[in-house]
């Protein structure tokens, strides 16, 4: 690293310094730990830093609230307005509260109401104008104009820049020398700040972006080939359509590659980390894991550190990754059975699946089998199973009976 | 605390500061970070210490890996014999294969594959045995005489304890001055090695034990009140049947109080500590919330610290804990309608529900409804809603039409 390299970028190492002074004491400083599971599981030596353990579950705390606490008095006292669905909107309105500062969040009107509950809980007005989301920006900076209201701008203002420059501090203090940082990347301010920051004091560490593939909008803007956004993305917290102007000048700079991170790897890197490490991740936050697993053999044998950056995931979503994985890695599998209809087939299945050591979950037939003698009928059956070997030994004897059998589900694919 | 307040004690403050010193650099330093959102929850100043990050994921390396670093060598060689089917088990084998001592493991025929898996997967020879906990207790004992293995009891062996305590240092030096740190109870080796550490250096501490309620072992022991042991519990890992001699004597002496959880306790603890604090605890793990939740006025405004203890805990039973969580707060909700049956019926009723901003994940309904007019039929409809209200809302809505409801499941439980 030269010493031009950080000229002229909107943020310096200066101000993520100047940025941490502000922070201490009013953000947790949140362990960096190794990730012994994970190592195994990718063969990298990983580290993860669980910004998922701040009080609103994201770091968006630490730019927001280096945000507020500069603003001047008046400022301050006019309050401020900002323009999120997700961890942004709960980390101004929450450390807007903390500092009696004045909070409006503008949300889309498709919003869930969960989250409209749990911004307005810490203190804000919350305002629900317009189908997407940049109709709710164009309404947040309207309501500064008239308002008087400064605008907290989620990635793309150098204070915020600044704050979450913070997180890699803490890491290359905690931390191991790191061979490469892996940072999802929405707007880019995360990755924007902790850059700058590594190539100040650990210019050898690579840093190493991560969007979801279905968001591509910083790789489309470095690469230039422009591909399209949108879709229903597990990680709806980097699901940014447009590159912020300062941090493509910060990532054109210093990040030499971004990784796109497919939704089946998401879903895979939610799951590990919850399962292994023990440490529940949103989509967005899993995608740093998701990058190792997308491009394995780049970061075999190295030491890589991860930044877990938010852990705000629905339930319902959450049960849905588990059941599916439970799937996928045969502990849950659905066989469809055609039968001759024969009085006491069920009871001769089930006994079968039982003395195998299946245990059956959930049944479906028709009303035919059971109750009208006919030629064919089909059977249904959702069983636990111990693994892929166990499932197939259950369906050769259900085979073996003479019954074919069909796989369903997400089961039947091997990865 | 005064000085004879440790005197006689199986194991002494000393004992601890000496395994700690064996423990420094094989066993992660886990963190004790302040919990705002379960401080929240419960009124008092929680602090959690994350024993679920060890790579086996629970505490039971510590005192597992005191005991296999002061073997003799001649003992070392010929190696170790444990029974357990659950965190002891992973413990010893995975530190016996760090050191190069082999490693047996008795388990109960009963034992779940994925468990025998998880510890031959660290090396050890794994051998079922018997019916109970019991039977293989014994087994391993014979082993032990028969082999001239050392047996490594699962919590009533000092140097167990000892090691546990380790876990007590940590806090004492990381975390605030604390009021009360509750502590789960299965055999008492944790409790016992934490409390001998709390009364020699913050004796003004109180420990309090926490069993689960199906299982009040110590509890019968100390009360001299006799109570059951038996059942399906999600603590399985504290379903301990029997009080050790060495920790009921330091229990009876530094713990004066033991809180009962039941299960239903156990379970919204480890849906908190995943939703609220995002880390994944198992039952026996979560026990210490338990205890907050069944007793809050004795901890509200103190400053309560919790071990969670222990993350191992199976997908399905995770996501079920979810699913009925989701129920309990009236975001999944169940509504069975009688209807007359007329055409065009399950449209209205439908459509009657988006307008509401119900979103209907299952449907289930007698074939006569669709196919056959009928004087009546039955409609069993799961929706997802927003929370209690809305819920009532649709019910309403749909008691307008003419249609009585009957609501399903847990949600009809306010709690």
């Amino acid at each position: 690293m030269t010493d031009t390299a950080l000229e002229d970028l909107p943020v310096t190492l200066a101000d993520v310094e100047g940025a941490r002074a502000l922070l201490a004491g009013s953000i947790l400083r949140t362990p960096t730990l190794p990730a012994p599971r994970l190592s195994r599981l990718t063969g990298a030596d990983v580290w993860v830093k669980y910004e998922n353990f701040q009080v609103t579950a994201s770091f968006k705390e630490r730019g927001a609230l280096v945000k507020l606490s500069r603003l001047a008095p008046d400022e301050a006292q006019r309050g401020v307005v900002a323009m999120s669905a997700g961890n942004h909107a709960q980390a101004v309105a929450y450390h807007g509260r903390r500092l009696g500062i004045s909070t409006t969040i503008v949300m889309p009107e498709t919003t869930p109401q969960v989250k409209v509950m749990a911004t307005e809980a810490h203190g804000a007005s919350v305002i629900l104008y317009g189908d997407t989301v940049s109709d709710a920006f164009r309404e947040a900076e309207r309501i500064a104009k008239v308002d008087g209201r400064v605008f907290v701008h989620p990635y793309d203002d150098p204070d915020v820049i600044a704050g979450q420059g913070s997180i890699a501090l803490e890491m290359i203090e905690d931390g191991p020398r790191f061979d490469m940082v892996v940072v999802p990347i929405g707007g880019g301010g995360l990755i924007s700040g902790m850059a700058v920051t590594f190539a100040g004091h650990s210019p050898e560490t690579e840093i190493i972006g991560v969007e979801a593939a279905l968001y591509p909008a910083m790789w489309s803007a470095l690469t230039g080939q422009p591909r399209p956004c949108g879709g229903p993305t597990l990680a709806e917290g980097i699901a940014v359509p447009t590159a912020g102007g300062n941090t493509e000048r910060v990532i054109r700079r210093l990040v030499p590659s971004i990784i796109l991170a497919e939704e089946s790897a998401l879903e895979r890197s939610v799951n590990a980390l919850l399962m292994h490490q023990k440490t529940l991740a949103e989509g967005a936050g899993a995608a740093g894991l998701a990058a190792l697993l997308t491009e394995p053999e780049r970061f075999k044998g190295k030491t890589v550190g991860l930044v877990v950056s938010g852990g705000n995931i629905d339930e319902r979503v959450l049960a849905g990754i588990l059941l599916r994985e439970l799937e996928r890695e045969c502990r849950i599998v659905s066989f469809r059975l055609t039968l001759m209809d024969r009085p006491g087939m069920l009871g001769r299945i089930s006994t079968l699946i039982g003395q195998l050591g299946g245990n059956i979950l959930d049944v479906h037939h028709s009303r035919t089998f059971l109750d009208v003698p006919a030629k064919g009928a089909r059977l249904d059956l959702t069983l636990e199973t111990r693994d892929k070997l166990h499932a197939d030994v259950i369906q050769k004897a259900l085979e073996e009976m003479g019954l074919p059998v069909q796989r369903l589900g997400a089961g039947t694919v091997d990865w």
